[in-house]
């Protein structure tokens, strides 16, 4: 098939209401069932539902006491019980029916026991203590309207209303299938060229917090007829079905060619990004969508589109989602020819929420993990200035995000102990790492984009973290909180086949290096001018990872002989690691934010002994003063 | 055994203090499982989970287009396109491997076909449109910490990173034990003293949504021994034990008894209420919890003790409530001894909340379903004044609140008909109504606690809802729209055995009214004026319901012989009906309110023809005037 390489772009809003209104009829269709009230927990109900037996359905005592006909009563007062006679009451516990004689009810707090009998010490009127019949429910009574979601509460009324089986919306059905040649199965063995198919768990845990059934059919290959014959039975059994992927226009697209042949094609290709190559069509009444391949952009396309599809042929209320306004802590540049989604990591910093972008790739799914939500940035708009205001829907409830510590700066693997450590406490509270390296990080705290800077800079006078911090917050009130000493050094595949040991060896083998900023790029540019070797004559000087652990994952993977990190790195990747020097990795934050409960807790963990045995248990940590607080001066 | 009425009464931060304390070696046991990780959905994971394999597992191409060695695509410009040698590149589709001798992708927008092969006009750089190793998810990277929840995309990431099954916690399992001698299942025959096995169902449903695992035991007699034994099994098959209910200190309430027996009663009685009869226990290691038996009291101490114990056990987080401040609009009397958890209806009426309060007997389980949240009152004060601020719990999302149009007023059926048309409206918009009467209903508005009141007030020149308007809102602007003109009667029962035709036929069969300020009674009284009949002289008079469907409901259960009301509710309950007039009934709001988008919906349904559609499906109601705005002047 050739290669057609041009894609629509319909703009998001317009893609919207074209699927909206060529669902018209399937929307008109109510599908229902009538299930057992008891297990209906959830469901909506499809017909309005009114009360099959009054609750109570005979007066009943409201109290544990006796019944008695309340005009035997009239003649008691404080200064002269009145006996009652023992033919004329019952004892009564809560619920019991009261029935003719009797018509009221004396609490058992207000009956004297003596061995005479039981006395009362005032009139009661009729109906005291008596629940009527239909106090809560009456028969007949409208319980509950078309539409409503039922939660635990209401399937109790139902049940003592009698209405024990009842009319819901059914549960609509989705079929995902699977495309592609080279995608295998996570059950199957992996080689270089295929893809794990792992999208359609992304989907089937979506459509079921949509309230859908969801059913994934095996991986069809590129072949127009096998897709073909498979969206065939999909549609004949299904509500929805969506098709992975396949959607774009290369060679062995095919999703739009069967969709135009079984039925319509009414979009294809959306003006957003990540998510253009999306179709949206219609084959009989089952709306076909399919979904491009990349994760981030599949994970869009779902839940602009088929979430509230689902939703909406569920009855169910779209949840609320909680949306900010967010500083932005970069310049964005976006495309003009799309609303994009950008991907972001919100901190609530002196009360102003501040949004960072994190990855943009369509692949890059680690990125919408590790993200509070997407900064949306409309069609037609080049971008988004330093500081400058941006729309942010949450995926996550903003309570969450004000209760999360957010620290920025340099990575080392004690920032997950640390954040581990905070899910383990009894208190609500998290702890949220972003790894740009040192001097990032406290340029990021001095602009207030954070609440804590993580830095391992080593000054010209051999100290860390001093004089810069200085220079960068000079008339501000700034402390340094002392974290770890650690131990940099090479990072080299197992069994050291290269022979490397100093840092002149680094001349003769491939390098991996460190994003500039970064104090262990730092440090090694400070080794290399003791040194006097000029970095250039490095092989790989200039390729960058962004953390210890990609290091060390290129060394072992032999995409570079050598890398310098931290031991802890080295250990996890299963390399061999020669130990160059200690340096200081400590936090710096602002004086007046050591009071915060937050801050409170950090200090709290990294003093604590279960952090410092955690640290000692990975190795290369030095904690004799983490948690002390220095005070510049 | 003999009745000791003496329950303690402890503060419920105490309590929690007291239960949490006694449960500390309980939660320090941590309960895991391996469970395949394509069906942890919602599931908490009980250690750091790291990666398996990067993502991607080698070098792949970001796009659809042509691999090549960038080396030889340096001469391209411009001017003089390059002809590539076939041999020298591969066509590629994203996601394929790029290996040696490629080292970049040119995307097949750049390619330029023609007869005598591919062109390019720009040289490429090495490792364009290529996604290194681990671009992703680097082997060995940090994917959770423990304690976080798996949502759809962290699964697909984690069958992307090779963890196939993973550890977390188990789901706790809780046993319920209904008891009571006179309590039968919904699904025997039931006859006047028995009470309907319905609470098992609230907890079920309540521990559902805390993650936990419910089984309900067969209903127990009020018997020590048979209660000892069920809870023995109990505890040795379940995590926590829950006993319903007997939790008192009434004749045959054995619950203490049994937890003292097997374990230890470590509170018994709280100062809240409802919910005050409450057991705290533990047998073993297992808590056991005595719940009172009145479905209000239920649902509080299983929201207050249970639920957070369930989630904890689980390590799932507490979901976050909404919580407000809302304006009371009523006095509200308080028991200086307990803590009072009040039953209200939220309104959010010109930018302020509002709270009215609902039924508050303990077995009024429908106010809880009819509520918005429960209003704390804390021990020690006195009540809430009228207009006085109170602390208000949510049971829903704050949004929604602010998007239900809250009508408080007399009741008509035709107000569930508005309720059922703004749920299948497209909008996320909601109608709620409190039945209060017409002249409360306009009270309720003038004080701005409602949108919206709905009114039927016969005035003495025989018109609707006129001079009283402008009595109650002499200076402000307010409108009428125009409601339905409905047939009030006499509702009767079946046939009409006692042969009820007048008004005067009321002296001799048992009447039963409506409440005072109810616009029925307002008429009826009207008429027993015309008739110089004395109201006192009518049997029933001042026995009075609240709603029509009440009375015709009374009716029906021969409580009563005859009642007035409207002909929809006589349907409904199987009554015959005999019209005696027509009546108008209104609605009434403020005039700047018509442009809010609740009312331009509330307008546009009451205008609708499926509105008018279903009124004469109900019969009894003239609908020509609907939803017409008349101005008062």
């Amino acid at each position: 098939m050739k290669r057609s390489i041009y894609l629509k772009s319909t703009d998001i809003e317009d893609a919207k209401r074209i699927f909206h209104d060529a669902l018209n009829s399937v929307y008109q269709k109510k599908h229902t069932e009538t299930v057992q009230t008891e297990y209906a927990y959830g469901r909506v109900i499809a017909q309005p539902i009114y009360a099959r037996r009054s609750v109570p359905f005979y007066p009943s005592s409201a109290m544990d006491g006796i019944a008695i006909d309340s005009a035997k009563t009239k003649n008691a007062n404080e200064h002269k019980p009145l006996l009652l006679d023992p033919s004329d009451y019952i004892e009564v516990d809560t619920g019991d029916p009261i029935l003719d004689p009797y018509d009221c009810v004396i609490m058992a707090e207000d009956c004297i026991h003596s061995d005479s009998g039981v006395s009362i010490i005032k009139p009661h009127v009729p109906w005291e203590n008596v629940r009527p019949i239909g106090e809560d429910v009456t028969e007949g009574e409208l319980l509950f309207s078309m539409e409503h979601v039922l939660r635990p509460m209401d399937i109790s009324v139902l049940i003592a209303a009698n209405q024990l089986s009842i009319e819901v919306y059914k549960k609509v059905s989705i079929a995902i299938i699977p495309t592609g040649t080279e995608i295998r199965s996570a059950y199957e063995p992996i080689s270089v060229g295929d893809i794990v198919e792992s999208n359609s768990y992304l989907f089937t845990g979506l459509a079921l917090l949509a309230q859908a059934l969801p059913t994934t059919y095996p991986i069809v290959k590129d072949d127009f007829s096998e897709i073909k014959h498979t969206v065939e039975d999909a549609v004949s059994k299904h509500d929805v079905v969506i098709i992975n992927a396949g959607s774009s226009a290369g060679r062995d697209d095919y999703t739009v060619h069967v969709i135009s042949e079984l039925g319509k094609v009414l979009v294809h290709g959306l003006s957003i990004k990540p998510g253009k190559p999306a179709i949206l069509g219609l084959v009989g009444d089952v709306p076909v969508i399919g979904i491009p391949g990349f994760p981030v952009s599949a994970h869009i396309v779902f839940e602009e589109f088929v979430t509230p599809l689902l939703l909406k042929l569920n009855h169910y209320p779209i949840p609320h989602v909680d949306r900010i306004e967010a500083y932005s802590t970069r310049r964005i540049v976006s495309s003009l020819k799309s609303k994009e989604y950008i991907r972001v990591k919100i901190g609530y910093i002196h009360d102003r929420y501040v949004a960072t972008p994190l990855a943009r790739g369509a692949g890059m799914m680690m990125s919408v993990v590790k993200s509070d939500g997407y900064a949306l940035i409309e069609k037609n708009r080049e971008g988004v200035d330093f500081n400058e205001m941006m729309d942010v829907q949450l995926n996550k409830p903003i309570q969450q995000i004000k209760h999360t510590l957010l620290a920025i700066g340099s990575h080392d693997l004690i920032m997950d102990v640390i954040s581990n450590l905070f899910e383990q406490s009894t208190f609500p509270y998290h702890c949220s790492s972003v790894h740009i390296g040192s001097y990032a990080g406290l340029l990021a705290l001095s602009r207030k984009e954070s609440a804590l800077a993580m830095t391992h800079l080593l000054e010209s006078d051999g100290s860390y973290n001093t004089h810069t911090v200085k220079k960068l917050f000079p008339s501000e009130k700034v402390v340094m909180i002392k974290g770890v000493k650690r131990i940099q050094g090479l990072i080299v595949e197992k069994g050291n086949p290269k022979n490397i040991h100093t840092i002149e060896d680094l001349l003769r083998i491939r390098f991996i290096n460190r994003q500039r900023g970064a104090g262990t790029r730092v440090l090694l540019d400070h080794w290399l001018n003791q040194k006097n070797i000029n970095p250039e004559s490095i092989v790989g000087y200039n390729k960058e990872l962004t953390t210890h652990l990609a290091v060390a994952a290129a060394v072992a993977n032999n995409v570079a002989d050598c890398g310098l990190g931290i031991q802890s790195a080295a250990t996890i990747m299963g390399c061999d690691f020669i130990p160059l020097g200690l340096e200081d990795y400590d936090f710096v934050c602002y004086a007046d934010f050591l009071n915060d409960p937050l801050m409170m807790l950090f200090l709290t963990i990294i003093r604590s002994d279960e952090f410092k045995n955690i640290c000692k248990s990975l190795g290369g940590y030095d904690t004799s003063e983490s948690g002390e607080v220095r005070i510049y001066d």
